[in-house]
């Protein structure tokens, strides 16, 4: 999750953008490998709890990040920080697995603890959740996004099987980490009595509802849910 | 350097390109990048010299590159390979720099060695040179490229402190291991007497021949050069 500040505060220099602030969720290639885009010598702190800054510190590549500019700052599961004048970020464990590529024989892909974490938003009297990666959605996740003014939450899968129905691959929303919108534990019935604005966001490229006359998108949107896209921007 | 075999022999699968073997010239960034990109989960082989492989394997994140699927091939300087049939490719060794994330507190940019290679392809008769980084053109370089039919080389920078001018940067080119094209050694005049085909590749985006009505780029192409474009095809 990339954070801009106001850009009258940090006017943006030739090579600059408006990115003041990283904070990585999850260590997988493409939460990560974004970093290596914005390696322009403008500066922006880092924030990732200690798997996500292991995976920075540990690989060389990742030094094209000039530690002068870019600061590196670990953040805690439940402990709150301020990336930015106003806005607070409380990252919080979901049911997640360890990135695909430091899997090691058996992977736990439901395990709980800051390898893949959300983030709880908070800023002029709104709260914002930010799940990208969740495998599944407990009783007691619901009880710690109640009253959010907005949920941003994992979209990767329609199916738990699509990918090998649609032949791109072997792997289960599940193994990946992902839990289905479909299905009797899928995300649209278990978010379906929660009051909020509720968008679909890290959507696969195998999802139907990215096709803009499948079913299942128009079941998505009847449900009151809203689909991400490039250039979107949110106002609370 | 990505290499495309005949479509026919290998009929993309759903996920697939047709990308069947990738040389890497040298480990910066804008040359192993890409590699995290085509992950998925598609069979090629991957070909550099020891210090590019030191560098995918001491990355763990390049493991997203299945190793049954992505064969590691250590290529030497020197020594013909051919990673399709007919085609046979020489890595050669050209004035360069370690990987900038590799440096060191001295860092010699005009190094001989295995971390920036040029390539001489052969196949069907003909000889095309591909040398996306060279700090300097030698006479023994010339003479290696004597009697080639196409010359692929490093355009970088227009001149050698443009990134200062345009206040992009503080780096030289020769900083950075890279040539300029102006000036009385620059890789105009070096190459103003040799008989090819010769286009600029590697440019970066401070150097005016991108644009189209600057001078520098009418000069460069009445010196006899193309200038490479995205979707760019070439037949020999």
């Amino acid at each position: 999750m990339q954070l801009a500040a106001n850009p009258q505060m940090h006017p943006p220099a030739l090579r600059g953008t408006p990115i003041s602030a990283v904070v990585l969720t999850n260590g997988d290639i493409d939460h990560i490998a974004g970093l290596l885009t914005i390696r322009e010598k403008t500066a922006f702190d880092l924030y990732a709890t200690q798997p996500g800054l292991e995976i920075v510190e540990s690989n060389s590549v990742f030094r094209v990040l000039d530690t002068a500019l870019v600061q590196r700052r670990q953040i805690d599961l439940d402990t709150p920080f301020e990336p930015l004048p106003g806005l607070t970020i409380t990252p919080f464990a979901v049911p997640g697995k360890v990135a695909l590529f430091l899997e090691g024989e058996t992977v736990n892909v439901e395990e709980l603890g800051d390898q893949t974490v959300g983030l709880m938003l908070e800023g002029a009297g709104h709260r914002a959740a930010y799940i990208p990666g969740c495998a599944t959605v407990p009783d007691w996740l619901l009880d710690h996004l109640d009253g959010v003014d907005l949920l941003l939450f994992d979209g990767t899968v329609w199916n738990n099987d699509e990918m090998a129905q649609t032949g791109t691959g072997q792997k289960t929303g599940a193994r990946m980490g992902h839990i289905s919108m479909n299905g009797e534990h899928g995300s649209l019935a278990r978010f379906a009595q929660f009051e909020a604005r509720k968008i679909y966001i890290h959507i696969n490229n195998t999802n139907p509802i990215l096709q803009p006359e499948a079913p299942e998108r128009a079941e998505v949107l009847a449900r009151g849910w809203e689909i991400a896209a490039d250039g979107m921007e949110i106002t609370l």
